[in-house]
């Protein structure tokens, strides 16, 4: 069986930009919501709370945990012009865009903003320097920005939605926090009809063989990725060790916090759901009655 | 009485950067879906169409509504690092950042994107060069960005949350729209118990004077905001005429088909009605049955 193709999703409410982005309307847009208000009732398995953050960051907190070192390639700024009037001015004397579309003639002011590179880092960020009393869980969304050498609709976009619930606490409740999260989203996929492996990854570090990061990443998986369809991330679970807790000055016992998160691409199980099931929203299972079994099942929060 | 303090509504779920970029939680997040799940009951009255638009548009789309020209001092771009491998070399060989958390020896490569500056420019573009069967309504959320001098808490941000209706017609059409926008919120307002003044506008022009639209805009107000406590716009109407419809070739009746808005600022509704009701949450009103009492009130859409 193809996938749909982009006039069938465009039909359902996709609208594709060649630059890696997209609008969602229609049946689509409700398949997205119906999405996340499932992985939100995952979520309560762990009683996560939920937070809402910003779509920027300050490129000094990422450098906590040496995210433009690792992915410059992929970093989105935030940028403006340089607001002293000669440079406004130069500007405005001028074409403003070229034939490309491409900004003429703009003197930039120093950039300090990155736009979000995983929903995650905000949670770390946003506690700097507390000290936890106990083990925390948390769920947010935030759209992530990613440059890549090429983009697909629905399956690799600059800017995509991404939900993540995140585990602060010792070694063990994030070892724990990784075995329910697993179990449960097995069970999901499962009552849902979606057939995914699961495969030990590495994130995409810029010349990954010169980061010892990623040497350790082979060395100890501490990525797995739930695939569909043989090649396509639609989830993830993620081990970091102590890597963001002592970056972020998180401290739990008197050691830096250890932190673990379930991150869901939502764009992407839009891709593996009309893919699996077509674009006849009739088809569609309804996904949030199955998150709520799922956690009646597994006997956590409040279903 | 004075509006709560940041301390107050830190406890709440506001976790304010100075940035002027707001994270929320708790209380205040649950508020602010209250509210956005208010703006989309009145957007039934017109039975609007939901849309989820990108984080980003072209520059080249903005700029056939002249945005560089008329803004470009609030303007947000987004950028990315040249990817040619000396370039990547030079900027990883160095700190990488300044003591002022500025990307420091960093090549950017050419910028083409504007990070969403008004939620309403997405339903545009995504239409370019669409023949209208009729009057379209839609209803769209997003993160807008607009640089100013300063930001303050909920009051004024760098990126903020924006519920738009926008209405695609005839002239006849959108003056309709906006007459039926101003007696809802009216409604809807007095219900939820908050004072508001309607007041003409003007948009924020670069060096206004020099500007015709600005210069338009005063002979013939198209802005109406809707201010809480004497000068704070929590909401505004817009008639564009056929400006949009002229820059985004959307024809109507073999002629450019004209356009209007209805645009709620969500940040500053939370800072309305901590203002007018305090910090509890027991105190606040709920405020999606009364947007449901205005719908059956005025006799639209489904309530």
């Amino acid at each position: 069986m193809t996938p749909p193709s982009l006039a069938e999703l465009a039909r359902i409410g996709l609208s594709w930009q060649p630059s890696g982005q997209a609008a969602l309307r229609g049946p689509l847009l409700g398949l997205a919501e119906e999405c996340d208000r499932a992985f939100v009732r995952l979520a309560a398995l762990w009683r996560a709370e939920e937070e809402r953050h910003p779509a920027w960051i300050a490129a000094e907190r990422l450098q906590r945990a040496g995210y433009l070192r690792s992915f410059p390639h992929q970093a989105a700024f935030a940028a403006r012009l340089s607001p002293a009037e000669p440079d406004l001015d130069a500007f405005l004397a001028g074409p403003v865009l070229d034939r490309d579309g491409v900004l003429a003639g703009a003197r930039l002011a120093p950039v300090s903003q990155v736009l979000t590179p995983a929903a995650c880092y905000h949670v770390f960020s946003d506690r700097l320097g507390q000290e936890l009393a106990g083990p925390r869980f948390v769920t947010t969304r935030n759209t992530c920005f990613r440059h890549e050498r090429e983009y697909l609709p629905l399956r690799r976009l600059s800017g995509f939605s991404m939900r993540e619930v995140v585990c602060l606490g010792t070694g063990a409740d994030t070892a724990e926090f990784l075995r329910l999260a697993r179990e449960a989203l097995d069970m999901f996929t499962g009552l849902a009809g979606l057939e995914l492996d699961w495969r030990p990854a590495t994130d995409p570090f810029f010349r990954p063989r010169e980061n010892p990061r990623y040497l350790l990443q082979r060395v100890d998986p501490v990525k797995h990725e739930a695939t569909y369809g043989g090649d396509l991330a639609i989830a993830s679970v993620n081990r970091h060790h102590d890597h963001f807790g002592t970056g972020f000055e998180l401290t739990l016992n008197g050691g830096p916090a250890h932190s673990a998160c379930l991150a869901f691409g939502v764009e992407r199980w839009l891709f593996a759901l009309t893919d699996r099931y077509g674009t006849d929203p009739e088809r569609w299972p309804a996904l949030e009655p199955l998150a709520a079994k799922v956690c009646a099942e597994l006997g956590g929060g409040p279903a």
